[in-house]
Parts: C-alpha cells; structure tokens; sequence
C-alpha cells in the first residue's frame, strides 16, 4: 500500500521538477535531471546523511525510468496542467506523507535516536523540493509557503507516537494520511502558513 | 574548552543563518532549517567528505535543539540585531577557528594526509556559510569579503606546524586563537582582503 | 592514456571554474575553491552517491594542487582566454568523455547494474559544471545549451556496448572519443541542441 503511494508520490514530485525545469527553459536532458532529483533528491539527502549505502534508487533503476518519464510526459502535458492544479496538490501532498513515514522507518531500521528519525523523515519529505528549488536557481519554496515542511513534522511526530502506543501499522497510517492530508488541504484552502521572518537590515552585513 | 568554544560557535552561525533566513522572508521552519545546516552543515559536508559515518551531530541530538532554539531566538532579537554587529562578528570568528581546528583533527584522526587534513579544517569552517548562501539564493559571501577562508587556512596551517614542533595542545590552540582572532578583526577594522579577480568577457559562454 | 587525457581534463574544468568565479567577483580563495569544485566535484557527488569512500581525490593530493594552480593561473591569462575559446571548447570535450568513461568504469568495478553504471559516468562528466553554477548563483548552464549532457549520455551508452561486445579496450575509448568528440563539436558548431521545455504558467504555483 505505501508503494502504491510511494510510487504515486515520486510520479507526483518528478513533474513538478519538470515544471520548474521548464520556468528555466532547460532542454530535455536537463527536465529528466531536475525530475529524477526532486522525485529521488530527497531519499538520496537522507541516505547520505545516516551513511545508508547503497542509496535507495540505485537498487531500484525502474524508479529511475519513472520519475524520467513522468517528467518527459509533463512537457506533453504542460498546457492542461493548470487544469490539473488542484489534483496535483493532492497528490503532492500525498507524496509529502509517504516520504516522510518511509523516511522516519529508514532511520528507525538504522537505530537511529529519535531526533534523527524525525529529522530522516522531514529530510525525505522537503529536500527533492530544495534540490530543484536549488537547481531552478530560485529561494526554496518549501520554506515560505502554506504549511508544508510543518505537516512533515506533524505526521513524523504523530506516526512515532502511534506506533510507541503499539496501534497497528494499518491504522497508524490510515491516521497519518488523514491528518497529514487534512491539514496541509486546509492549509491551502484557507491560507494558513508559519509567521514569517522579515529581515532587511540596513547594516548588517554576512 | 575546546567544546564551549564550539557551542558558542555553532550558536552563533545559527544567528548568522537566521537572519539571511530572515531577509528571504522565509517561515519559522526555514528559519530553523537554516540555522541548523549553517551551524552543523560545515560538519556534515566534511563528515561526508571524508566518508566519516555516522555523522557528527546525529549521535549529539542537543546540537541540534540548540542551533534551532539559537535561529528561532534571533527572530526575538532582530531589531537590536545591529547593536550587536561587533559582538557578532567576534563570536562568528571565533567560531570560524574552533570549526577548523576540530576539522583538522577529525581527519587526523582517520588517518588522512595532510592536505586532506588542511581542507577538513576549512571545509568545517566555512561551508556552512556557503550552505546557507546556497539555500537563500545568494553568492556565497565568505568568498568575496574580508579575508575569511584564508584565516581558515592560515589557522589549519599553523595549529598543525606547532602540533608537529611538539607544543602542547593547551599552548597550539591558545596560539591558533590568538593569531587567527588578531587577522580576522584585524581584517575586519582595515579591510584586509585577496585580491578579487573580476572577469566580465563579451564572448565567452560556458 | 586516460590518466593524461584526465589531466588535462581537471585542468580544463578548473579554468571554466575559475572564469566562472570570476564574472561574480571572488577573491583568490573563492577562485581556488571554485576551480577545484568544477574539476573534481563531479568525480565527488559519484563517490558520495556510489558510497565509495574515500573519495576520489583524497588519495591524490597532486591533483588538488593541480586544479588550484590551473585556477589561479586562469587569473593571468584570463585577458587572452577569449583567443583561446575554440581550444578551450576542445579540452572541455575531451574532458566531459573522459570523466564519462571513468564514472562508468567506477560504477561497474563496484558491481552497480547498468543504469547506475551510465548515470554514475553522466554525474562525473557534468556534475562539476553543475556545482561550479549553483556555488556562483546562475542556473546550471550544461541544462540548457548546445548538446552537452547527452553527449555524456551517449559516450557512456556506446563504451559500455562496445565493452560487452568484446572490443578491447583501447579501441573501445578511441571509439568513445572519435564519435563524442564528432558530435559535441558538431554541436558546438552548428548549434544542435535538444528541445527546451519553455513553461511559463499565470496560475501555477510551486
């Protein structure tokens, strides 16, 4: 089941990289790199930093011709896209959730303290969107929109402490994806975001 | 010593983050992301550099309360930010020396040679600053300003020249601090910097 | 063979960085730091992404001396390095399939499976480019002009069927480097590209 939407969430990530690939006007080589990265970036960021060699995808290369193509197809899609915006939150926000439990399970099979659990989590679920936020030149937007890395840190915290209760697996998850997905869609519909930090020094300098 | 020295350190590289955090107009949890890689990213690029898992601060989770705690404080502290600027800088530039001398023997002792052991102190010392230029889409400033990365250097030079003469740790690193800190504010007070090298072609791409 | 076309490959890429750091007015340090990345940073993120430590480089501080003083020897030539575009052009061709050729014999010697083995050869032939681009805060240029990630593409496609096909070696990389050499200056040339992917939505957000 969390394949499924894993699967579903790397297909998700890799055409919103080939979104920002194209804002750049990047030829085709350079959609399929952005797609790969933001779909894969993000599992690879959290694998390098708990020392989890072989790195997921390498292991796995029908991920890669996934996220390539869903990236490819994207520039078929490019005009209906809008069309298709709000089914594409979902599934991002979708994609955010599974990321971040898969995350959370690879530090835990690790023995990994609690903190770098839900730091692994987190990691997974925002860092493809920093990567190619990176890549595309542009401040990451993970960081300055609705509620978005939050809701990673929420289900991170909500899934460990079901399962130290000892709820099932099926039921934990079945509670992550609805709180996970219920905040971040009101978050959209309603506008909510974290306070900004608006800094513009006149002196400060470095 | 060494250890007050570093926390000192890695607090105020989590002010520094967040305040560039802060002029990105990024959210509370940008502000804290930046903080935590500005202080703890120098360690983690030279951890991963040298292939030296698990990584420094995933076995110490306090570090990471303290950098996010540290980048979320500042938001409080903002406006007299700038009263505070010399203050600032001293602490940054302590912080720049402790980095690179506990980069130094990191290597050191996994055995590493020593330009290997010279580029871990510099890598610890300033790429969390380029990490977070990096991530607040800006041209890494510890390349173009006041010397910076060369006291990096210049200090990893010196703390392994008095190690290898036999002095005494106590004495290495009271020397290193004292030299290091004396050109870093003297670099500050008159300006000292590299030459720049400025290169604007009409022809050439790529 | 392939260690002098090597050389001269690191050689060639520490220039690009260099002029690259240059246009955003770095000191000698930035230089240097720059110049070293883009000829050895491709060959970093493979290790780091094959985990095969230790990296690369840190067995052979001959060739970050090299990469530094070619950096900063780029500084002095840099007001007859437009006379020298064509040749120039050459040796980041070279130097693209050689890296190619040896991210690809890195992957298998570790025993990846072939689409690992092809991307292992692609990231050590553009990664470099890549990390010279974000370090000074412009968007990766090897996504967006005449054939270049493809060319790194198809070296690494045809060295590794000619391998399998029983070709001995030194054939096999002459073949490598006739028909790379062929197309990316034929590309250069003629100013064959791929297709950029131009998206530029009113309503699309992340």
């Amino acid at each position: 089941m969390l394949l499924y939407i894993y699967l579903i969430a790397i297909t998700a990530e890799a055409m919103s990289g080939a979104l920002a690939a194209g804002r750049r006007n990047m030829d085709l080589f350079g959609v399929s790199l952005i797609a790969f990265l933001t779909a894969l970036g993000g599992g690879t960021v959290r694998d390098v930093m708990l020392g989890n060699f072989p790195i997921g995808w390498t292991q796995h290369p029908p991920y890669i011709y996934l996220t390539i193509s869903a990236g490819l197809t994207t520039i078929l899609l490019a005009r209906i896209m809008h069309h298709l915006h709000r089914f594409f939150l979902l599934l991002d926000a979708m994609g955010l959730i599974a990321f971040t439990i898969i995350g959370c399970n690879v530090a835990q099979g690790l023995d990994y303290s609690l903190p770098i659990v839900v730091m692994s989590g987190i990691t997974t679920g925002i860092f493809g969107g920093i990567l190619r936020d990176v890549l595309c030149n542009r401040t990451p937007q993970v960081l300055r929109h609705e509620l978005y890395a939050s809701v990673s840190l929420l289900v991170a915290l909500l899934y460990l402490l079901l399962r130290d209760l000892g709820i099932s697996e099926n039921i934990n998850m079945l509670a992550s994806f609805v709180v996970g997905l219920s905040i971040r869609l009101a978050a959209i519909r309603w506008h909510w975001s974290l306070p900004v930090f608006s800094y513009s020094p006149e002196r400060w300098r470095s």
